[in-house]
């Protein structure tokens, strides 16, 4: 399965920069870079050292593309396992291209998205789920999804899975040895000890099954539903919670990122706001035809913010009253949901008129987004609701649907075996619960792999990686 | 004027890509790259040797940021002189900012933009027109300007410069000299090879500034109108043009360019379309009152395109005539400006109908941009309107603004000194001149040099080189 032939491909982001990285891997990749690199010392790139560096030209025959350094990776000691050479030129795409067609010429061929790290699994160099996580962790935007891409890039669950899967693949064999001697009525699996086995098992796949909630959330982001009738300061909130974030990225120049107005860090937990956009047109929030609509977006979030403006409050009693009800309403509707009630604009608000806004409704937080007061307050109960207990414990947590769903599958072939267990059910009946349980262990670490199964999960790499 | 402070910035492209390289130089570069880097393999890599690559992890205290491959560069061998380390981190912009952040705190400081280039000519690695270059390779999207860009990077026409101010330095100093024996009225410096020099150096200069004018047109792109009335095909022209080449572009996967729709590259020459949405506006082109709108785009190019329908001149008389006197217009008011007349729509003319326009404007052309019939003629004509003469030669071209103003005054100090030669000026009054001389040469390779030159000339750099 492991192509031998030599891939080439640009490794860093494409556009204009200081440097670009252009990387060769296969068994010819030295060869390779060999014969269109010219090192400014005369030296014989083929007879260098692995992980060493040479400055130079690539050569197209007599005209120079580029001054560049070249970085020597010697097999099985690089990224892939294979043979590989890392071209470092001047970030011109000009270039860039001239290099990748040069080396095309030469005998590249065009890498396809995420075929180096798929050679790495190939080589053995990382399971599969560690492959899958390096894609996780390039397009990893926060502390909490970074943190959980890099534990399972380090071994994660995984390890344990394959532990468990090779505990489980001993007790088959015996079972199957079993089969063999089936006229004897022997045992060789000691059934106690197989059925402890079954529990810790369970044990293990319902805590990650359990954490893919969490995981889900984290890697995607918290979905956050601010509701609320127009002018009550939506979009000043927003604001004051972006602004703070945005300093800190801005504190870094020439990393300019993509404006995502409605996505949001906070503590290094990415929150991300429902189409704040259809919110804010809704204009009848708190009427019973545009109730309908507020509820939408409350069952996709998970943290809902209501806010008000606290003048009103203060000043409409009508209007206190059918606040107050449209809040019963929607506790009525989700009495699970976390609701964050936000009364706005207490800059203007007497202390008198704050302490009777409270004995109305004793869980209203009293802020103003225009002067930044209370959004501290505000961020610590938004990252309150969260459960990061997990997170914060260094504790595994599945993030990968494709994970999810095999554990689900290995979990329910460990019930059928310990089932089976349990009713004394014949071995050769038992054998085939436990290969699949097996099977689908296999699945997440890479023990048991096909083409499509690689091909898809590759297939969502960017190419260069 | 060095600072020993070490500096930290992104060398690749800002975004997300499988890899992104962040490069720290200074003098305590490497200690501050041992501070964050921990060895998979346990080794001190203040230990290492130059040109080497080490796999490990960013550590943040105890908390893993990436597994990286960071490269050792020991001063003067490497791109600034100065001790350098450049880590290669999976390219996430979190992992980026997280790892330039944390080098902060270990006591870099974020780079100046061209910073990198800049120390390296102030540690002599680099002469100024060098560094110059360097922004120019990064910035060059076709062949042209990139074979000029890396020519003036690999010395170009400074050596030459410096070559000739070393030997009006010699006789300067003869020069002045003689004017501590003013009183013996001797004369040190050969008057004859004095001469000899000066005019070997006008002649030198003469060319380089000649040369602005092609270096110039090549950097930017030759600038091309194309005038003519509505619906008769300059945007299927445009089209026609445009494709063919962009797909040389995309030969080449994830290396997606931003569409610049009015900027092509035609055998490796830059061409670019004045304002084409303008002229593609103008309703009344061959009328009176529009035909001065014309003329000022053709003001602009260096090469005119004017198209006309070819189906009405073969049909429309009094259109043929108006289109005649047009184009007559246009021949005297410009009748040094290279016109090519274009007839649209040819694949739908008989051969008769073709043989009577040509009879009546013997230089048009024939083509259908739509049909792709002519396209590759045309292509050909424009390349010949482009004096690339001095290019196939391996001349040097200037293509600097400010290399172009320091040339033009050391030809006008020249010439004063050759004057004040031929007319015996007294030496202390000649020895003014040459020294004026001396100081444009010096500005161009950076032998003489000020603060506010360099940073005119870094400030256009970008961060990270």
């Amino acid at each position: 399965m492991i192509d031998q032939d030599s891939i080439v491909a640009l490794a860093t982001p494409s556009g204009a920069g200081a440097i670009a990285v252009i990387r060769v891997s296969g068994h010819d990749a030295i060869a390779i870079g060999a014969s269109v690199f010219q090192s400014v010392r005369g030296k014989d790139i083929t007879k260098q050292k692995s992980h060493t560096l040479h400055l130079g030209h690539i050569m197209d025959g007599q005209k120079t593309i580029d001054e560049v350094l070249l970085s020597i990776f010697k097999g099985p000691n690089s990224y892939t396992g294979e043979n590989t050479v890392e071209i470092s030129c001047h970030g011109s795409t000009y270039i860039q291209q001239q290099i990748i067609q040069l080396l095309i010429r030469n005998g590249c061929r065009m890498a396809n998205p995420g075929e180096y790290t798929l050679r790495a699994f190939l080589n053995g160099k990382l399971d599969l789920s560690q492959a899958e996580a390096v894609a996780d962790l390039i397009s990893s935007d926060n502390e909490a999804s970074h943190q959980i891409a890099m534990q399972q890039m380090r071994g994660g669950f995984s390890n344990e899975i394959s532990i468990l899967r090779g505990e489980l693949l001993n007790f088959a064999s015996l079972i199957e040895l079993e089969l063999d001697f089936a006229e004897e009525d022997v045992e060789f699996a000691d059934r106690t000890q197989f059925y402890q086995l079954l529990n810790r098992i369970e044990l293990v796949l319902k805590r990650l099954i359990d954490s893919f909630a969490v995981g889900n959330v984290i890697k995607n982001g918290i979905p956050v539903a601010i509701v609320g009738e127009p002018n009550v300061g939506k979009s000043t909130l927003l604001n004051a919670l972006l602004n703070e974030e945005r300093a800190i990225v801005s504190d870094i120049a020439g990393t300019t990122r993509d404006t995502i107005e409605d996505e949001l860090v906070i503590g290094g937990i990415g929150f991300r706001f429902i189409d704040t956009a259809g919110i804010r047109e809704t204009v009848d929030v708190v009427e019973s035809i545009g109730i309908r609509k507020t509820f939408e977006k409350i069952e996709q979030a998970q943290v809902v913010i209501y806010i008000v403006d606290g003048l009103r409050l203060a000043t409409d009693t009508a209007g206190l009253k059918h606040i107050k009800v449209e809040l019963e309403k929607i506790k009525n509707q989700f009495p699970l949901k976390p609701l964050v009630v936000i009364g706005n604009k207490a800059d203007r608000l007497s202390e008198g008129q704050k302490a009777a806004i409270l004995e109305e409704i004793p869980s209203i937080m009293l802020i103003s987004a225009k002067e930044n007061i209370g959004v501290e307050e505000l961020k610590a109960t938004l990252l309150q609701f969260v459960n990061t207990g997990a997170l914060r414990n260094n504790d595994t947590i599945v993030t990968n649907t494709r994970h999810y769903d095999s554990l689900l599958k290995a979990f329910e072939a460990t019930q059928k075996v310990n089932h089976g267990l349990q009713t004394s059910l014949p071995s050769d009946l038992m054998a085939i619960d436990i290969r699949e349980a097996l099977y689908h262990f296999g699945m997440i670490t890479g023990e048991v792999t096909n083409d499509e199964l690689l091909g898809n999960i590759f297939a969502n790499f960017c190419i260069g990686k």
